[in-house]
């Protein structure tokens, strides 16, 4: 591979909206038929940004034409098709990686830090909302997002997986899970159809308690349901040394609790992680100038480029998709089934 | 009864401290055997402010005495006991209060003026935490509250019941609970055999999730494994119109999410709840000069006299002490059972 | 003088309202002329709340008389009514203290413990608001608040002198002040006059810029016309080794930047001052229930008491009083001058 | 002028650098000498982003080849040189603007909004610190920024002018002013003098108090000697029917309070500025989604486009400058005469 990536092919089904993004972003060439794309020998890194539907079918033929997958998250409608992805790129030896871009923060990496470090100690609780409201309006449409054949699922996919991955990274595996979810609009005005109703096939909102693997608690809830909670995802980490929080609307902080500060001067310590020692920091701008959300993203592709450029496999990859659709499957089955379900 | 409450006879078996506690707080008289005290005739009201074991006995005994009774939360040590208390002080048809103090916290009143108002319009979520961290020091002794025996139950009982209350207070019944519990440092020194260590037979932590009566959501969590939370009930309130924000850390403050605000203007208000025209408050200091927790039981007190100069039966009373106990027992057969349970 | 204070004597010019007071507190006795009071053998202590006008009267008489005097915040109606004070209980050899009762909130004294221990640092910077609201409707009535022959000053001398009196107790003297003030509503409606409206003589907000002793440069506001402040008493510190916050609004919370801090993890601490540890926080309640506001003046009594019961002299006193008065003077001279005016 | 701009050439005194410079960010070519740049016929527009001492020159030369000027604040080394770089944009009736990037932040917009729309009423203060605190390590070397001659100022010049902008914009003209400046540490290690400590001939901090034109009072310091804040540009306004805060660190929040809101549910409001009908959001992430410091650049930059597209004068421009260099020639004068200095 060489050692700048160039953009090559930005693809689309639209002729005319595909032509326009690619002068308005810089791709060299623009595409129609994602197959033709795949086959193509000057192409080594295919990035997948579809609804969830099509995820498992350009990831197999990419992977089969040989080319490293990048994938948006959630990996799949379904824990199978999560599986037959995972083979796939296994099969063909590419790399792949999954757009968990929130690992890509600062402060979670900070957070990763002051846990492996041993500065939180022994874990207790984790607790994790992924709140939004952009749907508390009876009257907004059935748009795609909220009919399960595109979407796969609702506040859990699109939400929920997110808190799903960073638990995993930062304090392990789920041992066995116990849901509930409300869908609380039932019908909406379906743009398809003029002045009638169509059936929302998702949840507007999953809780769901866990257990982990190392004894730990957690309390996970995603919704879209949060009156006046934009983007906000939430969590709160307490073990035996300390505590850690986090807010996605203020992403730039970590908060920090230490039993080992003087016992009269302990308190959460609110830690903007913009200096330059800071990971990430040091590409971007000075002491407390902030960055925003677009840069987990970023972070994301040039550690993308990185493992490439190493030859290492990425992190989190489609391993990680299928841990993950197997919690979201444990919830799905612990809701169903009304009981506590074992995470595979 | 008199206009003017007396403080006639303080109660203890240990007739030096209570000797002492008389003189100190200004008392009348002491006393060691509680059952003279309710035989007395100069008595109109007893208040309990004992371990939760011992209730039950001196409830039924002051009903049938036909005095008045305050109790402390949570009124029993089950379900069934809680069930005899108000038995007892229905057919002796005296007045009963519960000492769910935060009820009368005056931003917890105006959180309740609010949503009776239809400011939050149709409730969604009730997410809330009851956090303390007093025991996470392993070494920390086994006092009476780490023992079923004596306490009842852990932090389901000392803590999670608070927040029972205060959901049944502010949005209404349960219909059904799931929940989890743990008891992370499963032994601890035993204050009574010197260098032996005794058994942890409470929950240090537990967890349930709810579905309301109203179609709400609820997430509830109370746990003494909270490193860094003092005192941290918290809960969150999100509704169709609006949302709204408690901490007890700061109980001074209510924030307040309003979708009738511009909206362009729209963001959490902190409002410190210290105006004259504010519940309690008018009793109390200067805008912005706040008041202590001890003022939940002060304004408790005032209200306790006022139900009965009024004649009114108090609010809230052993009708919801049984209430309470009906969501800890589905709570604790949820937790054993591994499912869902109605309350009820 | 005996080991338990008794509540001898209440004093008011109103018969009837002050015998109210009388057995609504407590006082075993009252009285309606002050000078009376004064003369009588079985009393030790004055404890003097009046409006400012009338201090230096009573305090001096109370000193003649050998009694020890407490007195209300601020010491007198200028300087040299309060140097007439000074001087007075000084001869007399009776015990002085001054209300400056925010010196003894548990946060204030764990800030002053952190500077003594070194963990701030050199000190750079001392910025502090005292900012109300309570009378920027321009219909409030001329109350005698806002004369300046009954107050003396306005939000200088009833908000500023407390931020005047923490820095010199947190940092330590004054060295020169330059300040500004303005009266935003200069007539109001006159409750003497009715339908009239009298001049405000008294400044609705002062500002003012300092240079200190030690070096350090200060920034001081105390208003009355803070749209939304209700009793915001903010002050931050910055120093060559951390910076502390405090706010009035949250009294029981401490604000602690320490450079000592791992370079990655540093971030201002929030310490919810409630712990045993904490200074008075030993005679309330557990860890992260909060006291309200009084007990700023339940923990000043309780020290003015242990001051006389080790026969020590009681701090801050009149020779704070004076000091105080000092700086206010200085700022007013600053304000008519136009410049810069040294302290003393 | 084109319809979309191009970037045609990069300038640099050090030929390799800005080689790299030009490739890494995408400009066509690269010169190392200004005033051919400026001699070319290609270019419409310059863009100043030097150290402040060769402002002037350059945008002297820019106008009189009849080049539109964008230039980096502070304008200018002092009023003379910036009333000279007025007087030669005007008479070469060129276009100019001047880099007060925090006019294009969202929050600083909205709080603009809610000004005009009267939502704050009457203003009575403007309280402003730019907060610091990079240079409080005594060992931190001499670098440019700490000689005034090519500085021309310390925290007043680079901080304290973002504020007196700001100001400006939100409530308008400064009528008089009143300061103080420290520079803590007198001398440092100097860079181009191994082993030697050479003076530092700026100021470390400037604090000044200011009379507005419309009756407001203003505080405002700038300071790099605030320990723990690393870019706290933090301003608070309160007026007659209501208040706004805002904080650098925090450039997604706007803190609003409204008189208007009911009596019993008034607070401050934590506006998160991220709605598509916010202020240049609508080109960016979906709610909730923060942005970072850069993009008060990148608004800025496609406001300057705007406005040469649309043929008018850009906000702030040139004038700006000379009216904020007023102000700080007046501080200036103020601090070294210990007097009151009117602006202009």
């Amino acid at each position: 591979m060489k050692a700048v990536p160039e953009m090559r092919v930005i693809c689309g089904r639209n002729e005319e909206a595909v032509k326009e993004a690619q002068q308005k972003f810089g791709w060299q060439e623009y595409e129609t038929d994602w197959r033709k794309l795949i086959e193509r020998d000057d192409i080594d890194l295919i990035d997948i940004s579809t609804p969830v539907n099509v995820h498992k079918d350009m990831a197999v033929a990419a992977a089969e034409a040989g080319k490293d997958v990048f994938c948006e998250k959630p990996l799949a409608l379904n824990l199978e098709e999560a599986n037959q992805m995972l083979k796939a790129v296994e099969k063909a030896k590419v790399k792949h990686m999954l757009g968990f871009n929130y690992r890509r923060l600062p402060a979670i990496c900070l957070a990763k830090k002051l846990i492996d470090e041993g500065k939180i100690g022994e874990i207790y609780h984790f607790r994790a909302q992924y709140l939004q409201s952009w749907i508390t309006d009876p009257e907004f449409p059935l748009v795609w997002r909220l009919k399960k054949e595109i979407a796969g699922s609702g506040a859990m996919g699109d939400l929920g997986t997110h808190i799903v991955d960073i638990v995993r990274y930062l304090i392990g595996e789920f041992q066995e899970v116990m849901g509930v979810e409300e869908t609380f609009i039932k019908e909406r005005p379906d743009p398809s159809q003029k002045g009638k109703k169509g059936k929302v096939t998702v949840d507007d909102a999953t809780l769901f308690l866990a257990k982990f693997e190392n004894g730990a608690l957690g309390s996970f809830e995603a919704t879209r349901f949060a009156t006046g909670r934009k983007n906000r995802l939430f969590f709160e980490i307490n073990g035996s040394k300390g505590s850690l929080v986090f807010d996605l609307e203020n992403l730039n902080r970590l908060q920090f609790h230490s039993t080992e500060d003087s016992d009269y001067a302990q308190g959460y310590r609110d830690i903007l992680v913009t200096e330059g020692i800071h990971p990430y920091v040091g590409a971007f701008w000075p002491h407390g100038h902030i960055i925003g959300w677009e840069h987990s993203h970023v972070n994301q592709i040039y550690d993308l480029f990185s493992y490439i450029a190493e030859d290492k496999m990425p992190q989190p990859n489609f391993r990680d998709g299928v841990r993950c659709d197997q919690v979201q499957e444990a919830v799905e089955k612990s809701i169903k089934g009304g009981r506590w379900v074992k995470v595979k």
